[in-house]
């Protein structure tokens, strides 16, 4: 089946290649708009991605773009007629001109913004003034609302006229004289229902939506829990101000897996995916994180420097060096991930915390035990010292003690002044855990081995 | 909002607590099953859970059990009457009701079974010989069916028939006398068709299925480009089996976001969430990571060994250690994660693999660059020699580009060879690059410092 589709794909790239407008007509009516924006991405030069354009219905070309990343539409846009342009820009849903227009200088939007009649321009206009990331940001304004005291089969007449124009017919929202939301129905439950009925006695009063300042993240925490097909977005006053539907959720919660991710491993960036992002790029997300680590580094030597007396009369206890690192960074990066998940996935809030906390800790103190009895071990055999093996046993120890509670508790304390959790990420973590545990590894063989 | 919602969850633990049967059938006629599953979740005993599941209808009942996990629900069920029981289960959806029996015994399987008509049993056995992962594990066969030859208007009658039963009535497959798909119909389109209209004219033929087989990312991939609602399964000869929702989606996207963030960060279970799971799940999960870290960590001090004698006479050279271990696995990670990430988003695909390693491990040679000239320069004003810092800078330069190119082929490759790349985890990677780090460390010291 896939290997199907590349073979189309390729056949469409030769019939844009030499041109063949007749072939391509009949290969481009049988193509998913989402394929057309791959092979958009794909095609080598602007001059064919136009002709493309150009050979599309202007619909399908909307779609088509809507599909591609505004600021790429912006430059592809920039190459074509300006008759063609707007010919396709007055097709696409008003949330995704937004995203567009938000790419582009104040003297183009403008210009572009006159292509809409004056009530869509509007309607364009404010969600443009949304932050990306809340709900306005994401919601379109391409609904359908009906009044309250209509029949279920006048209902259904409605939105056999509006349905091509909405974003989803499948829940009809019921709104008051002031254009307050006070119910919702689905077209499942319209078609059921008797056609005489009158919508307010059959539509649900109790309708879950969110404010138009909502963070998306909320807003896709709550459309996975209801398993809603869209959702709607009201104002301070509870007006019906627009709808988010299931397809752009999935977008959120893609885009928000992808930035924790990042940024757990100390890599950032507002592209959104970075395995094909520019070279530059992918410098620019990677060397502040880069940095932290030098100066962390750097304090991690001066560490060894101050002890180096014990360091250079047992000089065994430099082979442990890598494996306390490495393990404290590890079990520090375990916690501080399932840490970050369980933020996100919400089954770590306000009243779970100190226990999350605490089982972590008992969990970094567990492992020690067993860590610690094995690197003991280790130590002991191979250096055949005892005392040695207790040295590097119990630094371990208390090293994953230390490592798994840090990872707990530096998130945690992030989420609550504030601060993106995952910020805690793997560079930040380990670091700190870097410097911790080779303070503790000196003091315990100052201690314990009496060398001073 | 959410502070009404959660007055109202303490409302009614509250009312559970003291048994106000009257007073809580008023408040659960006005709570979503996804919140009485919370409430279920948050009770202390199984006493008041088995009162407030009796309290339910039983459809209602049967809602709530299908968002609970069904390790725990197979607990709760045998805590409660065998009579209540079976008037839930036969009213749960056939793929949760295997989901759920997969988790019980050969005979309770068997008893619980028996609770279904003859064919609804057929039905519910089939969809457990799946794999849970794969399209078939995830998909009900509760659809809509009809054949090519009615009106749209009678299919709109069989519609309004079926929709109690059916996980979705937004698209209705069309399949013919073989039961093969052969087209697809949107209601929003049936509903705007002229009722007279026969479906084969008026359906689409261009349907995109997935087979029984297929894994579910690959499932989501395409659910998540195409935008469904819900998406038709079919076996090897295109017979329509069943159809997967954009719900159960969007669950597997978190489910899959969730799993390669923790194989990422050296932690794995079976379980979906670890920062709710058992202390012994959480302590497994870790272990054989930290065993991985312990042996390199061995291999390291060995080499750590074997140079002794060059750390010992320039003993500068340890304080570095550190840096150079913390640099390159913060490399690796870095490197690692977009590229799991980047496989798992359909970025990097075998098309792609090749300039995807040459551009990161470019990315590692600029990084490397910039970060070994900075340390060389600390090297030489902290310890006054230029040697040294030559000697340490050209070690990080080296060990960072080894670490953004082992990060980038090792789950490439793990890919290839149909291993999880995921796996290629932070542990894996980093402890590869501390040894690979670290002789490299050591032989440019040999070969500059010229202490043999």
């Amino acid at each position: 089946m896939k290997e199907g589709k590349n073979l189309q794909k390729e056949d469409i790239k030769q019939l844009i290649a030499i041109r063949n407008d007749n072939q391509l007509k009949k290969y481009l009516e049988d193509t998913h708009h989402a394929d057309l924006a791959e092979i958009i991405k794909e095609l080598d030069n602007n001059e064919d991605r136009q002709y493309l354009l150009e050979q599309l219905d202007n619909e399908v070309a909307a779609l088509v773009l809507n599909e591609l990343n505004p600021e790429f539409v912006a430059e592809l846009l920039e190459q074509i007629s300006k008759d063609k342009v707007s010919e396709i820009f007055v097709e696409m849903p008003f949330d995704d001109a937004a995203d567009f227009l938000g790419e582009l200088s104040d003297n183009e939007k403008e210009k572009f913004l006159k292509l809409f009649e004056v009530h869509d321009a509007q309607d364009v206009q404010e969600l443009m003034d949304y932050a990306a990331d809340t709900a306005g940001g994401i919601m379109t304004t391409e609904y359908v609302a009906i009044p309250e005291n209509i029949t279920a089969g006048k209902t259904i007449e409605v939105l056999r006229e509006i349905a091509p124009d909405a974003e989803t017919v499948y829940y009809v929202y019921v709104i008051n004289l002031q254009n307050q939301l006070v119910g919702v129905i689905s077209l499942r439950e319209l078609i059921i229902a008797n056609p005489q009925a009158v919508i307010s006695e059959i539509m649900r009063r109790k309708v879950i939506s969110v404010n138009v300042k909502d963070d998306q993240e909320d807003v896709a925490r709550l459309v996975s829990k209801y398993d809603f097909l869209a959702i709607p977005v009201v104002d301070d006053n509870q007006h019906l101000i627009g709808i988010i539907t299931v397809d752009d959720i999935i977008d959120v919660i893609h885009e928000e897996a992808t930035e924790d991710l990042y940024r757990l491993a100390g890599t950032y960036s507002a592209e959104e995916d970075l395995s094909s992002a520019r070279f530059t790029t992918a410098l620019k997300s990677r060397l502040p994180w880069l940095l932290i680590t030098l100066f962390g580094g750097i304090i991690s030597g001066q560490v060894l420097d101050i002890f180096s007396h014990q360091f250079n009369t047992v000089v065994a206890l430099t082979f442990f060096i890598p494996m306390l690192i490495g393990m404290g960074g590890n079990v520090g990066t375990q916690s501080s991930t399932v840490t970050v998940r369980g933020i996100a996935t919400g089954h770590i809030n306000a009243g779970t915390a100190i226990k999350t906390i605490l089982k972590e800790a008992m969990v970094g103190f567990s492992l020690g035990t067993v860590m610690g009895t094995l690197v003991a071990l280790v130590a002991f055999v191979w250096q055949d010292s005892l005392i040695l093996g207790v040295v590097v046993g119990l630094a371990m120890l208390v090293n994953m003690f230390t490592a798994a509670t840090l990872g707990t508790l530096v998130p945690i304390f992030f989420k609550k002044i504030g601060i993106d959790p995952a910020v805690a990420s793997a560079p930040f973590i380990t670091t700190t855990i870097d410097i911790v545990g080779l303070v503790i590894y000196a003091i315990l063989a100052v201690l314990l081995l009496g060398v001073v």
